[in-house]
């Protein structure tokens, strides 16, 4: 949680980097904490309170950071995508699986509900097939997650790479002013009454318009031709 | 926008209407705003920022005009439903859609963010989805557009007027009074917690049983005859 | 009503219950609230005001008191559910049906508007799908609920109750402190913002890594071996 926190501070306002993908090393995209980890804490003084306050800030702190975080953000997921691991799709701006990707948030297995990773699912997943995945801990397959909202796109595992590349591509030859703009707006109207929301983007919108980049856009898109973004 | 407007206005108290079907003159839903006509403020004094700021007001005063609006509101869609058209969609209360519509929230094409079409689109359409769509400025089929939550149903377009005078007719079919009350209910409690959005529906409850419609309608419904219900 | 909310207050502590299984004793789930009661007491002196209001409050607490019970709910549905017996079924945490439920929000049909049936179902269920129930009074079969995530799962009539009975075995066998953390949890985040969501379930999180079914939980799992949680 640590190098994936320092990675996203790092490359926030480098304008080299327009999108970002998430994608595991190995074969599964990542199971949540370390149990073993976590376990061995309750030997501490205070029982593992510290370190279990720690651990759960610093993990809510990296999905808020995705959410917060001024480029798009993609989930390439194969293999198992739980716990803690699930939150991080559901976090996610958008997110692309293989077939064999599962899914589930199973914390409740071992007596420890999956409350903090129920923020990042209920909000992406009908309330009724969360409390599913929640109360019973079951896993779903890639194309029940795609049935579920959990995932964008289903694709064969040797072709995960490649259609994540192509959604890569897809936003990175947007207008990356645009894009951040729009990524804020979408975030900041969402727990907003009606009204509040307009008002928002609306000044949003306005400052868009005024922007070299929409100029330029609209400019290309009258002549026919591509536009040319700015850098940054 | 203006011409729409003065409609909804003009309307709101005529007893006579009781459902409005929005549906184009033309081939094309809508495409939104007319980008031609917004570069061309460009060259105003102040950059255009007087001319953007009334366009997306009044844009947005329309679109809420029909959330809050006492009647059912039904769009009709045919060919293209893009950006603040899209939005147009998104914002009635039933859409119902023919196999050739398409739907899109592509203003990132030109580096002008969706971000008020966002608003509207978030409110039925699950996030992921909706980021998909917003980032990507792809365009979405009829199909995709059900399957998204977008549309109410999809038919073949020769069908389309027919279906969509079908469910006009159903709900013209109502009580006037009851679906006033009611359709101002569901939005009211929205944006309220489960408590507050209790006490508010069963305040309106009330005040619905105690109608002079909801007297004739159970009535009518034990009596098994068609209910008479007043104008207004 | 007096008696299911008088059940489930007097089951709330009862550490032998663990799960409550919501089905009819009839042919039908529930058709809502008895016309011809209600007509009745239009010849109160009030015209029905003083039993209206009791009615709903009782009613909106009873759907209040599921979604705040410190178990899972689980509806098992078969044959009709309409009005506030479609409530029932949005207002509990799973909810599974048979071939032959029907779901309907039709109070419309009578001029009584479903307001406070739409507070559980537009939680549920998409907006505009949400809509198109209640203002034509149609009815859905089990097929469609299941796609609107109304329900979790559909199965054949002779399958229903052992279909409900293995969701129930398999919550009752999680640790009953941890469904009632985690239940809570879900409920009290739904409608924070994602910031305050975060920092109460990230509470919520050591609280139940502090728990002794917890520590229990995971030595199990890192034994393989079948956990023992505690009673309560």
């Amino acid at each position: 949680m640590e190098a994936l926190q320092a990675e996203f501070d790092a490359a926030r306002d480098d304008t080299a980097i327009r999108v970002v993908v998430l994608a595991a090393a190995g074969k599964q995209f990542s199971a949540g904490h370390d149990l073993k980890e976590m376990t061995a804490h309750r030997s501490d003084s205070d029982g593992g309170r510290a370190f279990f306050e720690q651990t759960f800030a610093r993990c809510s702190r990296l999905m808020q950071s995705i959410v917060d975080w001024p480029k798009p953000v993609i989930a390439e997921v194969d293999g198992i995508a739980t716990a803690a691991g699930c939150q991080l799709v559901a976090s996610c701006d958008l997110a692309i699986a293989s077939e064999q990707a599962r899914f589930g948030v199973n914390g409740i297995d071992v007596g420890l509900f999956c409350s903090t990773p129920a923020v990042a699912l209920t909000r992406v997943v009908s309330r009724k097939l969360a409390m599913e995945m929640l109360l019973t801990g079951e896993m779903i397959d890639a194309e029940t997650a795609l049935e579920f909202g959990l995932v964008n796109r289903v694709v064969p595992r040797e072709a995960l790479t490649q259609a994540v590349a192509e959604y890569a591509q897809a936003i990175a030859a947007k207008s990356p002013s645009a894009v951040k703009l729009g990524k804020g707006a979408v975030r900041n109207q969402a727990a907003m009454s009606l009204a509040d929301a307009y008002e928002h983007t609306s000044r949003v919108m306005v400052e868009n318009m005024l922007s070299a980049d929409a100029a330029e856009g609209i400019r290309a898109f009258l002549e026919k031709r591509q536009p040319n973004w700015r850098e940054e």
